[in-house]
């Protein structure tokens, strides 16, 4: 898979909402961007014609391109087979499954493709262009709607005894937790993804007269309220605000340390959209993760924001054959 | 390391109360077996001493065996760079600070020397000779005093970027839990291991009056209360007993599978002093696991009961060289 004189490579970050496709080479590049609503093509084919016509585009607008581009990386939300390039299924994008898109796209295309879960591919582009530089064992998390994670060991992506490993979103908290739409109860994302962390605000906010800030910068509008507006809230000295980010670090950081004790990993790289909140988040996670971890792990590890940003996606994708 | 005609190799069980030496091939056998206690050498010096003059006297016992032996594998418990076999510190032996062993042994006796924590030795025992034959990714724990964890993954023994991986036994359940010698709070261990265990058993003693068959089984005496005669009562339907087991398996139970859901290995060995227990351990752990793990990974792995006895920590040992 490895020819230097393969120079291009295609990422497609196949995302629940948006398509995003590139070229991209071995510094990172991005060349040739396409993006376009995953929504607007409402079938399986559609959707894939769409995508096999924009690769043969670009293909074709330059003749000479096609002997320099080496393949196709493909990154989607759901699960997926890595060895024979099966997706299983997708999380937001229903009628496919089962779905054997290299053998599809290699059809149409006539180039080799690589496909991976989107977060194994962002943990890679994160581990070779991004704040996982260097490292040797990371663990990379992505805060948003979902909680996903993405483990490199010994400097080659992890990807388990069936394709699942770096599940973290369904980290059990508690026991006796509130019900999870996975069917089991007390998950870590549960608490702290997106929905559920406003709506933890939304609650505290109607019980308390605190929280001020938050409604001011949402225009007085509870339904504008989302963690970006939290995050800010909580830079302004909003108590509430900055006690939720607290609660939100409690939540994610004993996870995180008890993973940080046994895997012993050089470096953490948190991104998604919910890391973007900065030090209201990242100050107090420190904190915890310090507390509950070993002196050894706990000194070892590096705790970072993920460097890559809109393109992650597709560079990561690509760098499925780096 | 791999010479096909070395066929002996000695495996050290340094432990805190026992120490145990045996020469082993690569078949598991072991030969001239020696124990002796490790208390009865109040030094390092002396200690060493000791060890030494038995792996010579072997040595000298058959002058062609010297040819067949290949290497000293050393498991201790306690801290140990597995890279320049440096024991940082031993666990339960005290005066064994920075002692580069592996230069010491090789000294004298002549032969290539690998030291690694207990642990991972008993987890490569498992993995090459017990219960994880076949695997590969795969968990192994230890349930005694401490809650000691290994990791193989893809084959190998992973010991993390400071070689400190494995560590489960300080896996923060709970923010607000009780404080572990460990420094932190809610460690898994400060609920599970041996002592926490037995002393919860007598606080529910205390305050009902169920539990008739654990103190029947210990002659009367609250002091001879200890997992295998909780175990014991269990099996004979003492129901405090069985629910004392089934809060050790939910405690455990919830941190395996948010570990099972991260790692998704393919076998999780459990060993260790408080696995004897067997049925009223085993059973209710499955039953967490299953209801807290998502269905891919819940489905790969199997949890099973440690295959090799007393004899684990010589064989994994000398395992360190296989």
């Amino acid at each position: 898979m490895k020819k230097v004189r393969d120079k291009y490579y295609f990422g497609i970050d196949l995302g629940g909402t948006v398509t995003k496709i590139g070229l991209v080479d071995r510094k990172s590049n991005v060349f040739e961007k396409i993006t376009f609503s995953t929504f607007a093509y409402n079938s399986k084919q559609k959707l894939l014609h769409h995508i096999v016509k924009n690769i043969n585009e670009v293909l074709q607008k330059d003749s000479k391109r096609k002997r320099q581009v080496g393949g196709i990386g493909l990154g989607v939300a759901g699960l997926v087979n890595f060895e024979n390039g099966l997706i299983y299924k997708l999380t937001n994008i229903p009628g496919w499954k089962n779905v054997r898109i290299s053998k599809i796209l290699k059809k149409e295309t006539g180039l080799p493709v690589l496909v991976d879960n989107d977060v194994n591919v962002v943990t890679l582009a994160e581990f070779i262009f991004g704040a996982g530089r260097g490292a040797r064992n990371m663990i990379c998390l992505t805060l948003g709607t979902g909680v996903g994670g993405g483990l490199i060991i010994e400097g080659e992506l992890f990807r388990g005894s069936s394709y699942s490993a770096g599940e973290i979103g369904h980290f059990p908290l508690n026991a006796d937790g509130p019900r999870c739409n996975c069917g089991s109860y007390g998950c870590l994302e549960r608490y702290i993804g997106n929905r559920y962390f406003v709506s933890r605000v939304l609650e505290k906010m109607k019980i308390t007269s605190k929280g001020n800030k938050i409604l001011k910068l949402a225009q007085g509008k509870f339904s504008e309220i989302n963690p970006k507006i939290i995050a800010q809230a909580a830079q302004r000295g909003d108590s509430l605000a900055s006690e939720a980010w607290c609660e939100f670090a409690r939540d994610l950081g004993l996870v995180l340390a008890g993973l940080i004790n046994f895997l012993n990993p050089d470096v953490v790289v948190i991104g998604g959209g919910m890391a973007k909140a900065g030090k209201p988040l990242f100050e107090p996670l420190r904190k915890v993760v310090k507390k509950f971890t070993l002196g050894i792990p706990g000194n070892t590890v590096k705790i970072r924001k993920a460097q890559l940003k809109d393109e992650n996606g597709i560079i990561g994708a690509a760098s499925l054959f780096f």
